[in-house]
C-alpha cells in the first residue's frame, strides 16, 4: 500500500519557513467580548501567516474552578465552537483541548523537576495575591505550578512565537527561562519561544470596571442574545458630567464610546464625537447604535455556533481531529525531549 | 463472538475480599540488599493475601536524577527484572513503570489544585532538607510537589494498604489528607489508604552508615558477583573492641553479626555469637561464612535475572503486559475520579 499519504509526517511537518504560533485560552465559563478582543481576533489574523495551535486550556480552568468542574466543564466544548464560529479555520489552525492532549501534563512533569522554587515564588501575580487565594482557597498547590504549565502548554508545540499585549511581556520570560535550563542541561535545541506584540484593545465591564464573572458586567459574545445586548448596552456608565440630555458629553470619558470604537464604522464615530459633545443626540440614541452595531457584528457567529452545537458529530469530529493533530505534534515533541535527556 | 472472554472486566476486578496493596520503589541505580529488605521480601509474601500493585517509580526517581537522566534511565528495566529475579510473581501481581501509566501524572495534576500549599511546606523531609537541596540543585519544584505524586500513585489504583515500616507511618498522612479532602469535595468514595505495618530490618551499609549510592558502601542484590560479595564482606566494618584474633569480640557491636542474621542459619547464628563471644573463631571465618550464605540465597535470583536480561523479548512482554493491566486499572480510576468531580 505504498500509495498511501503518510498522514502523520503530513501532520508533523509545518511547511518550511511557518513558524509556530501557540495560544491558549483558560476555561472559565461563558465567553465575553474581552476574550474576543484580546485574543480570537487577533488568532483570525494570525492563522493566515503561522503555523497556529489554539488550546481551550481546561487544565489552567481547573486551578481556580477544582471546587465545581461542573459549571466549567460543558464551557470547554462550547469554547472551540465558539472559537470557529468567530472565524479560527480548523483546516488552517490545530484546535485543541489541554486535558485531551495528556503530553502537557507528561512535559510539565519534566520541567518541574528543573525548576527552581525560588522561580516559582518570585513570580508577581503568586506574590501579590496570596492573601486572596488564601480567602479563595486557591492558594494551592495548582495554582502555584501554573507557570510551568504554561511553559510546557508552548514548548509542547515547539512554538517559536506567543502573542502576547505589551503589558503581558513579562508573564514569557518564566517559560522562556525554562526552556533555557532544558537546553542548558540536555545540550538541546527546543525553540525559545518569544513573545508576539500584539496590540489589545482595553475591554472595560459594562460598569467600567475590569470584566469579570465575578463582577456580573460581562457582555457575552454569542450567549448574549440581540435583546440581552441591547439591556445589557442601556446599563453601561457613561460620561457621569452629562446628567441631563441637554448636557453636552465627553465621549472619552464614557464607556459607550469605548465599544463604538471597536464595533462602529468609520462614519458611526464621528456622529457618536460629535453628536455627544454638542448634546446633539443622547445617551439613549448613541446606545441603541451601539447595540444595534454589536449586533450586525455578533449575529452570524451567534447562529454559526448554534449551527455547531446543534450538529454534535459535526462538533465532535472537528474537536477529534484538532486534538489528533495536537497529539501527534506533542508525541513527537516528547520524543525529542526524551532523547535530548536520554531518558 | 459471545463466548470470548472479557479481558477487561477480568483485569478490572479484583477477586472479592481480597485488599488492594500498593507499592512502589524510586529508581536511583543498582538494588542493593536493603532495598530487598526494606521492600522486596515482604512484597513476595504479600501477594498471596492480596491483589499487588508493584511498581518501578521513575518519576520519582527523576526527581533527583533530573541532570543525567541516563544514569538511571537502564535501571528501571532492570528493576523489573530483579523484582521476579527475586519471587515477585508477574502472574500474582501486577508489575509496572510508573512512566508508563500516563494517568498517574493526571490523577497527580487533579490532586494538584486542591492541596493547600502549607500542607507541602510542613512535610518534614522537605522542611529539614532545604539546606542540602539548594546545594545540590534539587530545591525544586519536582521534589516539593512529590507527595502529591505519592498519593496520586497509590490513589491510583484504589489501594487500601500501604506496606510502611513503623518509622515511616507518618509519611503516609498526607496522602490520606489528600484523599479525604477529594472525597469531602466531591461526596465520593476513594478509599482511604492504610498503613500495612511492616517489620523492616536495618540494614547498615559496609562500613555501618547509611546504605546509599553516595558514600559507595552498599552491598548489591545481583550486581555483585560472588567475588565482588566477598570482598566487599571481607571490608566490613567489625566490633572495634576486638583487635587482636585472640581478643573476644561482642556481635551486637558488629554488623557482619547483623547481616548473619539476615542470611544465615539457625545453626549458623550461635556458631557466630559463641565463636566471636569466646574468641573461638577469627572475624576472617565469621565473613567467610557469612559471604557463603548470602551467595547462596543471591545465586539463583542472580541467575534468574541474567536469564530474564539475556531474554528481552520474554522481560519486555512481562512489563508491556504489567503496564497493560495498570493502565486498565489506572484508567477505571481516572473514569471514576472525573465522575465524582463531574468534569
Amino acid at each position: 500500500m505504498s500509495s498511501e499519504p503518510n498522514v502523520e509526517t503530513k501532520v508533523a511537518s509545518p511547511p518550511a519557513r511557518r513558524q509556530r504560533v501557540m495560544s491558549g485560552m483558560r476555561v472559565t465559563g461563558r465567553l465575553h467580548i474581552g476574550h474576543y478582543w484580546g485574543a480570537l481576533q487577533n488568532w483570525v489574523k494570525l492563522q493566515d501567516d503561522y503555523d497556529c495551535f489554539f488550546g481551550a486550556m481546561d487544565w489552567h480552568g481547573m486551578t481556580t474552578a477544582y471546587k465545581a468542574p461542573k459549571e466549567i466543564a460543558p464551557w470547554t466544548r462550547e469554547m472551540i465552537a465558539e472559537f470557529i464560529a468567530w472565524g479560527v479555520d480548523p483546516n488552517k489552525s490545530t484546535i485543541f483541548i489541554q486535558s485531551r492532549v495528556p503530553e502537557h501534563v507528561e512535559l510539565f512533569m519534566i520541567f518541574a523537576n528543573m525548576v527552581p522554587m525560588g522561580w516559582l515564588e518570585r513570580v508577581n501575580t503568586w506574590k501579590d495575591a496570596i492573601e486572596e487565594m488564601k480567602a479563595n482557597d486557591t492558594h494551592n498547590l495548582g495554582r502555584f505550578m501554573y507557570p510551568v504549565l504554561q511553559a510546557a502548554d508552548i514548548a509542547m508545540y515547539r512554538a517559536q512565537k506567543v502573542p502576547v499585549g505589551a503589558d503581558q511581556i513579562s508573564h514569557l520570560e518564566i517559560s522562556r527561562e525554562i526552556i533555557r535550563r532544558f537546553n542548558h542541561l540536555y545540550k538541546a535545541k527546543l525553540p525559545e519561544m518569544e513573545p508576539l506584540l500584539t496590540e489589545i484593545p482595553l475591554v472595560p465591564g459594562l460598569d467600567g470596571r475590569k470584566m469579570s464573572k465575578s463582577y456580573g458586567n460581562s457582555l457575552y459574545l454569542t450567549e448574549d442574545t440581540e435583546k440581552d445586548l441591547r439591556k445589557k448596552v442601556n446599563m453601561m456608565v457613561t460620561d457621569p458630567a452629562r446628567v441631563r440630555r441637554e448636557d453636552p458629553g465627553e465621549p472619552t470619558k464614557c464607556s459607550v464610546y469605548g465599544y463604538h470604537k471597536l464595533y462602529s464604522s468609520a462614519e458611526d464615530i464621528p456622529w457618536v464625537e460629535h453628536g455627544c459633545r454638542t448634546a446633539g443626540i443622547g445617551c439613549g440614541d448613541c446606545k441603541a447604535r451601539l447595540a444595534e452595531n454589536i449586533e450586525k457584528v455578533s449575529k452570524g457567529p451567534r447562529e454559526k455556533k448554534k449551527e455547531l452545537l446543534n450538529n454534535p458529530g459535526l462538533l465532535d469530529s472537528i474537536i477529534d481531529a484538532g486534538c489528533e493533530k495536537a497529539r501527534a505534534e506533542a508525541q513527537k515533541t516528547l520524543q525529542i525531549v526524551r532523547s535530548n535527556m536520554k531518558w
